[in-house]
Protein backbone atom coordinates (compact mmCIF):
# COMPACT_ATOMS: atom_id res chain seq x y z
CA UNK A 1 0.00 0.00 0.00
CA UNK A 2 1.53 3.47 -1.18
CA UNK A 3 1.30 6.32 1.45
CA UNK A 4 2.71 9.79 1.96
CA UNK A 5 3.40 11.05 5.18
CA UNK A 6 2.23 14.54 6.34
CA UNK A 7 2.10 16.94 9.70
CA UNK A 8 -1.02 18.30 10.70
CA UNK A 9 -0.32 21.69 10.18
CA UNK A 10 -3.89 23.19 11.48
CA UNK A 11 -7.19 22.73 12.43
CA UNK A 12 -10.51 24.51 10.48
CA UNK A 13 -14.20 24.23 12.56
CA UNK A 14 -16.63 26.40 11.27
CA UNK A 15 -20.42 26.81 9.91
CA UNK A 16 -21.35 26.12 6.43
CA UNK A 17 -24.00 29.03 5.55
CA UNK A 18 -27.67 28.28 5.20
CA UNK A 19 -29.03 27.64 1.71
CA UNK A 20 -25.49 27.30 0.16
CA UNK A 21 -23.90 24.13 -2.10
CA UNK A 22 -22.41 21.50 0.00
CA UNK A 23 -19.96 20.30 -1.86
CA UNK A 24 -19.39 24.03 -3.42
CA UNK A 25 -18.63 25.38 -0.07
CA UNK A 26 -16.07 23.26 0.71
CA UNK A 27 -14.17 23.59 -2.27
CA UNK A 28 -14.09 27.08 -2.44
CA UNK A 29 -12.98 27.04 1.43
CA UNK A 30 -10.02 24.92 0.85
CA UNK A 31 -8.88 26.96 -2.69
CA UNK A 32 -9.37 30.25 -0.57
CA UNK A 33 -6.97 29.51 2.15
CA UNK A 34 -4.97 27.63 0.31
CA UNK A 35 -5.23 24.10 1.93
CA UNK A 36 -3.52 21.39 -0.63
CA UNK A 37 -4.19 18.25 1.16
CA UNK A 38 -6.41 17.79 4.20
CA UNK A 39 -9.25 15.79 5.76
CA UNK A 40 -12.80 17.02 6.44
CA UNK A 41 -15.30 15.97 8.50
CA UNK A 42 -19.38 17.94 8.12
CA UNK A 43 -22.21 17.09 10.54
CA UNK A 44 -25.49 19.38 10.38
CA UNK A 45 -28.32 18.81 7.90
CA UNK A 46 -29.24 19.37 4.25
CA UNK A 47 -32.85 20.18 2.21
CA UNK A 48 -32.06 18.21 -0.23
CA UNK A 49 -29.33 16.06 -1.63
CA UNK A 50 -27.35 14.62 -4.63
CA UNK A 51 -25.27 12.10 -4.32
CA UNK A 52 -23.13 9.56 -7.24
CA UNK A 53 -23.02 5.97 -7.15
CA UNK A 54 -19.99 4.65 -9.34
CA UNK A 55 -21.05 1.78 -11.38
CA UNK A 56 -18.02 -0.92 -11.67
CA UNK A 57 -19.01 -2.19 -14.49
CA UNK A 58 -20.24 1.31 -17.26
CA UNK A 59 -17.08 2.63 -15.28
CA UNK A 60 -19.42 5.75 -14.75
CA UNK A 61 -21.74 7.67 -12.15
CA UNK A 62 -25.20 6.91 -11.38
CA UNK A 63 -26.82 10.50 -9.96
CA UNK A 64 -29.30 10.03 -7.05
CA UNK A 65 -31.35 12.79 -6.04
CA UNK A 66 -35.22 13.34 -5.66
CA UNK A 67 -37.71 11.48 -3.72
CA UNK A 68 -35.65 9.72 -0.97
CA UNK A 69 -33.18 12.71 -0.85
CA UNK A 70 -35.74 15.47 -0.46
CA UNK A 71 -38.02 16.54 2.09
CA UNK A 72 -34.85 17.50 5.12
CA UNK A 73 -32.46 15.14 5.64
CA UNK A 74 -29.82 14.61 8.69
CA UNK A 75 -25.98 14.59 7.41
CA UNK A 76 -24.84 11.84 9.72
CA UNK A 77 -21.62 11.76 7.96
CA UNK A 78 -19.82 13.53 5.36
CA UNK A 79 -16.00 12.35 5.43
CA UNK A 80 -13.69 12.51 2.87
CA UNK A 81 -9.96 14.19 2.00
CA UNK A 82 -8.13 16.97 0.45
CA UNK A 83 -5.57 16.76 -2.25
CA UNK A 84 -5.16 18.24 -5.98
CA UNK A 85 -7.24 17.57 -9.56
CA UNK A 86 -7.02 20.20 -12.80
CA UNK A 87 -4.04 22.02 -10.24
CA UNK A 88 -6.96 22.70 -7.88
CA UNK A 89 -7.47 22.42 -4.56
CA UNK A 90 -10.35 19.57 -4.71
CA UNK A 91 -12.38 17.65 -1.79
CA UNK A 92 -13.38 13.78 -2.39
CA UNK A 93 -16.43 13.51 -0.06
CA UNK A 94 -18.70 10.45 0.41
CA UNK A 95 -22.21 11.30 2.97
CA UNK A 96 -24.62 9.59 4.57
CA UNK A 97 -27.95 11.16 4.75
CA UNK A 98 -30.72 9.94 7.65
CA UNK A 99 -34.73 10.49 7.10
CA UNK A 100 -37.66 11.32 9.32
CA UNK A 101 -37.93 7.69 9.83
CA UNK A 102 -33.71 7.13 10.57
CA UNK A 103 -33.22 5.36 7.35
CA UNK A 104 -29.90 6.11 5.81
CA UNK A 105 -28.87 6.26 2.61
CA UNK A 106 -25.55 7.15 1.26
CA UNK A 107 -23.18 7.95 -1.93
CA UNK A 108 -20.36 10.21 -3.13
CA UNK A 109 -21.34 13.97 -2.60
CA UNK A 110 -22.18 16.04 -5.89
CA UNK A 111 -22.96 19.53 -6.21
CA UNK A 112 -26.51 20.06 -5.70
CA UNK A 113 -26.56 18.90 -2.30
CA UNK A 114 -28.23 22.02 -0.21
CA UNK A 115 -27.19 22.88 3.13
CA UNK A 116 -29.95 23.88 5.91
CA UNK A 117 -27.41 23.75 8.51
CA UNK A 118 -23.36 22.36 8.48
CA UNK A 119 -20.53 22.57 10.84
CA UNK A 120 -17.62 21.21 9.60
CA UNK A 121 -13.69 20.84 11.05
CA UNK A 122 -10.57 20.26 8.48
CA UNK A 123 -7.50 19.48 8.95
CA UNK A 124 -4.72 20.85 6.69
CA UNK A 125 -1.97 18.30 6.48
CA UNK A 126 1.84 19.64 5.25
CA UNK A 127 3.77 17.46 3.16
CA UNK A 128 3.91 15.86 -0.38
CA UNK A 129 0.99 17.11 -2.93
CA UNK A 130 -1.39 14.15 -3.82
CA UNK A 131 -2.57 14.80 -7.20
CA UNK A 132 -5.20 12.85 -9.21
CA UNK A 133 -5.18 11.21 -12.71
CA UNK A 134 -7.31 8.91 -14.54
CA UNK A 135 -6.65 5.23 -13.00
CA UNK A 136 -6.18 3.08 -16.02
CA UNK A 137 -8.09 0.01 -14.42
CA UNK A 138 -11.44 1.83 -12.94
CA UNK A 139 -11.41 5.15 -15.08
CA UNK A 140 -11.63 7.10 -11.58
CA UNK A 141 -9.54 10.34 -10.91
CA UNK A 142 -7.00 8.84 -7.94
CA UNK A 143 -3.47 9.27 -6.76
CA UNK A 144 -0.61 8.90 -8.87
CA UNK A 145 1.92 7.52 -5.79
CA UNK B 1 -17.68 30.13 4.96
CA UNK B 2 -16.73 31.35 8.41
CA UNK B 3 -14.21 29.52 10.45
CA UNK B 4 -12.24 29.59 13.44
CA UNK B 5 -8.32 27.99 13.31
CA UNK B 6 -7.33 25.71 15.95
CA UNK B 7 -4.27 23.45 17.14
CA UNK B 8 -4.48 20.13 18.45
CA UNK B 9 -3.73 19.75 22.11
CA UNK B 10 -4.40 15.99 23.16
CA UNK B 11 -5.65 13.03 21.18
CA UNK B 12 -7.66 10.70 24.06
CA UNK B 13 -8.42 7.36 23.38
CA UNK B 14 -10.87 5.06 25.48
CA UNK B 15 -13.49 3.00 26.34
CA UNK B 16 -17.31 3.48 26.93
CA UNK B 17 -18.64 1.60 29.91
CA UNK B 18 -21.12 -1.21 29.45
CA UNK B 19 -24.71 -0.23 29.85
CA UNK B 20 -24.14 3.59 30.44
CA UNK B 21 -25.96 6.27 27.90
CA UNK B 22 -23.42 7.58 25.29
CA UNK B 23 -23.96 11.18 25.06
CA UNK B 24 -23.55 11.46 28.86
CA UNK B 25 -20.88 9.30 28.95
CA UNK B 26 -18.73 11.91 26.34
CA UNK B 27 -20.33 15.07 27.73
CA UNK B 28 -19.32 14.08 31.24
CA UNK B 29 -15.77 13.20 29.75
CA UNK B 30 -15.15 16.44 28.28
CA UNK B 31 -16.69 18.69 31.08
CA UNK B 32 -14.40 16.52 33.30
CA UNK B 33 -11.12 16.73 31.07
CA UNK B 34 -11.95 20.81 30.31
CA UNK B 35 -12.11 20.05 26.87
CA UNK B 36 -14.05 23.07 24.80
CA UNK B 37 -13.43 22.39 21.30
CA UNK B 38 -12.58 19.34 19.48
CA UNK B 39 -13.49 16.12 17.18
CA UNK B 40 -15.06 13.05 18.45
CA UNK B 41 -15.15 9.56 16.73
CA UNK B 42 -16.82 6.44 18.20
CA UNK B 43 -17.38 3.30 17.02
CA UNK B 44 -18.70 -0.01 19.24
CA UNK B 45 -22.60 -1.28 19.83
CA UNK B 46 -25.41 -0.52 21.96
CA UNK B 47 -28.37 -2.21 23.45
CA UNK B 48 -30.69 0.42 22.11
CA UNK B 49 -30.40 3.76 20.66
CA UNK B 50 -32.72 6.71 20.76
CA UNK B 51 -31.96 9.32 17.94
CA UNK B 52 -33.44 12.83 16.83
CA UNK B 53 -34.87 13.67 13.24
CA UNK B 54 -34.76 18.08 12.66
CA UNK B 55 -38.10 18.84 10.97
CA UNK B 56 -37.20 21.64 8.78
CA UNK B 57 -40.76 22.06 8.34
CA UNK B 58 -42.07 22.31 12.02
CA UNK B 59 -38.54 23.37 13.62
CA UNK B 60 -38.22 20.64 15.80
CA UNK B 61 -36.81 17.76 16.70
CA UNK B 62 -38.74 14.45 16.08
CA UNK B 63 -37.04 11.41 18.51
CA UNK B 64 -36.95 8.09 16.87
CA UNK B 65 -36.62 4.78 19.57
CA UNK B 66 -38.15 1.53 19.83
CA UNK B 67 -38.61 -1.19 16.91
CA UNK B 68 -35.50 -0.60 14.79
CA UNK B 69 -33.67 0.77 17.42
CA UNK B 70 -33.43 -1.99 19.63
CA UNK B 71 -31.90 -5.73 19.92
CA UNK B 72 -28.67 -4.82 20.20
CA UNK B 73 -27.20 -2.69 17.08
CA UNK B 74 -24.07 -1.76 16.05
CA UNK B 75 -22.28 1.75 16.50
CA UNK B 76 -20.81 2.39 12.21
CA UNK B 77 -20.33 5.30 12.78
CA UNK B 78 -20.72 8.25 15.97
CA UNK B 79 -19.24 11.04 14.50
CA UNK B 80 -19.01 15.04 15.46
CA UNK B 81 -17.35 17.90 17.70
CA UNK B 82 -17.31 19.56 20.68
CA UNK B 83 -18.02 23.18 21.48
CA UNK B 84 -19.63 26.03 23.83
CA UNK B 85 -23.24 25.81 24.71
CA UNK B 86 -25.14 27.22 27.88
CA UNK B 87 -21.31 27.76 29.21
CA UNK B 88 -20.79 24.12 29.38
CA UNK B 89 -18.72 21.75 27.21
CA UNK B 90 -21.41 20.26 24.64
CA UNK B 91 -20.76 17.18 22.17
CA UNK B 92 -22.66 17.54 19.33
CA UNK B 93 -22.55 13.87 17.74
CA UNK B 94 -24.61 12.37 14.62
CA UNK B 95 -24.51 8.76 14.82
CA UNK B 96 -25.12 5.60 12.39
CA UNK B 97 -26.63 2.06 13.79
CA UNK B 98 -26.73 -1.43 11.82
CA UNK B 99 -28.95 -3.94 12.97
CA UNK B 100 -28.34 -8.04 12.49
CA UNK B 101 -29.69 -7.94 8.91
CA UNK B 102 -26.65 -4.53 8.60
CA UNK B 103 -29.54 -2.22 7.31
CA UNK B 104 -28.28 1.22 8.61
CA UNK B 105 -30.27 4.01 10.81
CA UNK B 106 -29.12 7.28 11.56
CA UNK B 107 -29.63 10.51 13.37
CA UNK B 108 -29.25 13.03 15.90
CA UNK B 109 -28.04 11.33 18.87
CA UNK B 110 -29.88 11.88 22.17
CA UNK B 111 -29.50 10.52 25.34
CA UNK B 112 -31.28 7.20 26.16
CA UNK B 113 -28.53 5.89 23.87
CA UNK B 114 -27.32 3.08 26.07
CA UNK B 115 -23.74 1.56 25.43
CA UNK B 116 -23.12 -2.27 25.12
CA UNK B 117 -18.99 -1.78 24.17
CA UNK B 118 -17.89 1.48 23.22
CA UNK B 119 -14.78 2.92 21.69
CA UNK B 120 -13.73 6.75 21.24
CA UNK B 121 -11.39 8.76 20.14
CA UNK B 122 -11.54 12.63 21.25
CA UNK B 123 -9.24 15.29 19.91
CA UNK B 124 -8.91 18.32 22.06
CA UNK B 125 -8.27 21.85 20.05
CA UNK B 126 -6.71 24.82 21.40
CA UNK B 127 -8.36 28.22 19.96
CA UNK B 128 -10.75 31.02 20.27
CA UNK B 129 -14.80 28.90 21.95
CA UNK B 130 -16.97 28.38 19.65
CA UNK B 131 -20.31 29.09 21.12
CA UNK B 132 -23.70 27.81 20.09
CA UNK B 133 -26.61 30.03 20.37
CA UNK B 134 -30.08 30.18 18.66
CA UNK B 135 -29.91 30.95 14.91
CA UNK B 136 -33.15 32.61 13.75
CA UNK B 137 -33.35 30.57 10.59
CA UNK B 138 -33.12 27.43 11.76
CA UNK B 139 -34.12 27.50 15.77
CA UNK B 140 -31.18 25.32 15.95
CA UNK B 141 -28.59 26.08 18.39
CA UNK B 142 -25.74 27.10 15.92
CA UNK B 143 -21.99 28.89 16.33
CA UNK B 144 -21.71 32.63 16.35
CA UNK B 145 -19.13 32.82 14.05
CA UNK C 1 -15.05 6.96 31.22
CA UNK C 2 -11.21 5.67 31.43
CA UNK C 3 -8.83 6.84 28.49
CA UNK C 4 -5.29 7.33 27.53
CA UNK C 5 -3.70 10.91 26.28
CA UNK C 6 -1.62 10.64 22.91
CA UNK C 7 -0.14 13.29 20.60
CA UNK C 8 -0.23 13.20 17.13
CA UNK C 9 2.94 11.61 15.77
CA UNK C 10 2.31 11.12 11.73
CA UNK C 11 -0.64 11.50 9.37
CA UNK C 12 -0.50 8.82 6.59
CA UNK C 13 -2.70 9.21 3.20
CA UNK C 14 -2.55 6.92 0.66
CA UNK C 15 -4.32 4.38 -1.66
CA UNK C 16 -5.46 0.86 -1.39
CA UNK C 17 -4.62 -1.37 -4.33
CA UNK C 18 -7.26 -2.47 -6.75
CA UNK C 19 -8.48 -6.03 -5.63
CA UNK C 20 -6.63 -6.12 -2.66
CA UNK C 21 -8.43 -6.96 1.25
CA UNK C 22 -9.57 -4.44 2.54
CA UNK C 23 -8.49 -4.97 6.15
CA UNK C 24 -5.84 -7.14 5.43
CA UNK C 25 -4.18 -4.26 3.65
CA UNK C 26 -4.72 -2.12 6.82
CA UNK C 27 -3.51 -4.17 9.43
CA UNK C 28 -0.28 -4.68 7.25
CA UNK C 29 0.39 -1.16 6.70
CA UNK C 30 0.35 -0.80 10.35
CA UNK C 31 2.49 -3.58 11.48
CA UNK C 32 4.81 -2.57 8.59
CA UNK C 33 5.07 0.52 9.56
CA UNK C 34 5.40 0.30 13.38
CA UNK C 35 1.74 1.84 14.34
CA UNK C 36 0.54 0.69 17.50
CA UNK C 37 -1.93 3.28 18.15
CA UNK C 38 -4.17 6.04 15.80
CA UNK C 39 -7.15 6.32 14.05
CA UNK C 40 -8.37 5.06 10.50
CA UNK C 41 -10.86 6.85 7.89
CA UNK C 42 -10.75 5.19 4.62
CA UNK C 43 -13.65 5.84 1.33
CA UNK C 44 -13.61 4.87 -2.10
CA UNK C 45 -15.88 1.31 -3.54
CA UNK C 46 -15.59 -1.92 -2.80
CA UNK C 47 -15.87 -4.96 -5.44
CA UNK C 48 -17.90 -6.93 -2.44
CA UNK C 49 -18.15 -6.83 1.52
CA UNK C 50 -17.81 -9.09 4.31
CA UNK C 51 -19.05 -7.42 7.70
CA UNK C 52 -19.94 -8.63 10.64
CA UNK C 53 -23.13 -8.19 13.66
CA UNK C 54 -22.03 -9.16 17.10
CA UNK C 55 -25.24 -10.46 18.46
CA UNK C 56 -25.62 -9.72 22.42
CA UNK C 57 -27.61 -12.60 23.00
CA UNK C 58 -25.18 -15.35 21.65
CA UNK C 59 -22.01 -13.32 22.17
CA UNK C 60 -20.45 -13.92 18.52
CA UNK C 61 -20.71 -12.42 15.24
CA UNK C 62 -23.23 -13.03 13.00
CA UNK C 63 -21.07 -12.67 9.30
CA UNK C 64 -22.85 -10.76 6.25
CA UNK C 65 -22.10 -11.06 3.15
CA UNK C 66 -23.61 -11.72 -0.36
CA UNK C 67 -26.85 -10.74 -2.03
CA UNK C 68 -26.77 -6.97 -0.73
CA UNK C 69 -22.91 -7.20 -0.34
CA UNK C 70 -22.56 -7.74 -4.23
CA UNK C 71 -22.41 -5.81 -7.44
CA UNK C 72 -20.22 -3.13 -6.30
CA UNK C 73 -20.18 -1.23 -3.59
CA UNK C 74 -19.53 3.01 -2.62
CA UNK C 75 -17.75 3.24 0.92
CA UNK C 76 -19.72 5.75 2.15
CA UNK C 77 -17.49 5.64 5.54
CA UNK C 78 -14.97 3.60 7.08
CA UNK C 79 -14.17 4.68 10.58
CA UNK C 80 -11.90 3.08 13.52
CA UNK C 81 -9.11 3.01 15.75
CA UNK C 82 -5.59 0.90 15.64
CA UNK C 83 -4.32 -0.49 18.85
CA UNK C 84 -2.94 -4.16 19.61
CA UNK C 85 -4.37 -7.67 19.95
CA UNK C 86 -2.52 -11.16 19.82
CA UNK C 87 1.06 -8.74 20.72
CA UNK C 88 0.16 -6.83 16.92
CA UNK C 89 -1.03 -3.92 15.72
CA UNK C 90 -4.60 -4.52 14.86
CA UNK C 91 -7.10 -2.07 13.16
CA UNK C 92 -10.76 -1.88 14.37
CA UNK C 93 -12.68 -0.90 11.43
CA UNK C 94 -16.55 -0.47 11.07
CA UNK C 95 -17.71 0.34 7.63
CA UNK C 96 -20.82 1.74 5.89
CA UNK C 97 -21.51 1.19 1.83
CA UNK C 98 -24.26 1.85 -0.37
CA UNK C 99 -25.76 0.21 -3.62
CA UNK C 100 -26.90 1.77 -6.58
CA UNK C 101 -29.69 3.24 -5.52
CA UNK C 102 -27.89 4.78 -1.93
CA UNK C 103 -29.55 2.27 0.07
CA UNK C 104 -26.84 1.59 3.05
CA UNK C 105 -25.93 -1.30 5.05
CA UNK C 106 -23.09 -1.42 7.87
CA UNK C 107 -21.21 -3.45 9.94
CA UNK C 108 -17.64 -4.85 11.64
CA UNK C 109 -15.39 -4.82 8.69
CA UNK C 110 -14.21 -8.19 8.03
CA UNK C 111 -11.43 -9.80 5.54
CA UNK C 112 -13.41 -10.73 2.03
CA UNK C 113 -14.35 -6.76 1.37
CA UNK C 114 -12.72 -6.57 -1.77
CA UNK C 115 -11.53 -2.79 -3.09
CA UNK C 116 -12.14 -1.32 -6.26
CA UNK C 117 -10.61 1.82 -5.04
CA UNK C 118 -9.74 3.04 -1.73
CA UNK C 119 -8.05 6.22 -0.07
CA UNK C 120 -7.21 5.66 3.28
CA UNK C 121 -5.78 8.54 6.06
CA UNK C 122 -3.99 7.20 8.99
CA UNK C 123 -3.50 9.49 12.20
CA UNK C 124 -0.54 7.79 14.23
CA UNK C 125 -0.77 8.30 18.14
CA UNK C 126 2.63 8.24 20.45
CA UNK C 127 1.62 7.78 23.76
CA UNK C 128 0.59 4.27 26.07
CA UNK C 129 -0.02 1.32 24.49
CA UNK C 130 -3.61 -0.13 24.08
CA UNK C 131 -3.75 -3.70 24.30
CA UNK C 132 -6.72 -5.64 24.10
CA UNK C 133 -8.07 -8.71 25.72
CA UNK C 134 -11.45 -10.59 25.80
CA UNK C 135 -13.61 -8.55 28.47
CA UNK C 136 -16.16 -10.94 31.27
CA UNK C 137 -18.61 -8.75 30.30
CA UNK C 138 -19.37 -8.98 26.64
CA UNK C 139 -16.71 -11.68 25.14
CA UNK C 140 -15.24 -9.12 23.38
CA UNK C 141 -11.82 -8.23 22.56
CA UNK C 142 -11.89 -4.70 24.50
CA UNK C 143 -8.81 -2.92 25.78
CA UNK C 144 -7.83 -3.19 29.53
CA UNK C 145 -7.16 0.94 30.95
Amino acid sequence: MKANSYEIVKTYMGRIPYDSDLLEQINSFCIENNIKCGMANIIGAVKQAKIGYYSQYKQSYKTLEGENLTGGLEIVSCTGNISIKDSKSFAHLHIILSNSEGIAFGGHLMPGTIVYAGEFIIQEFKGPDLVRSIDETTKLPLWTL
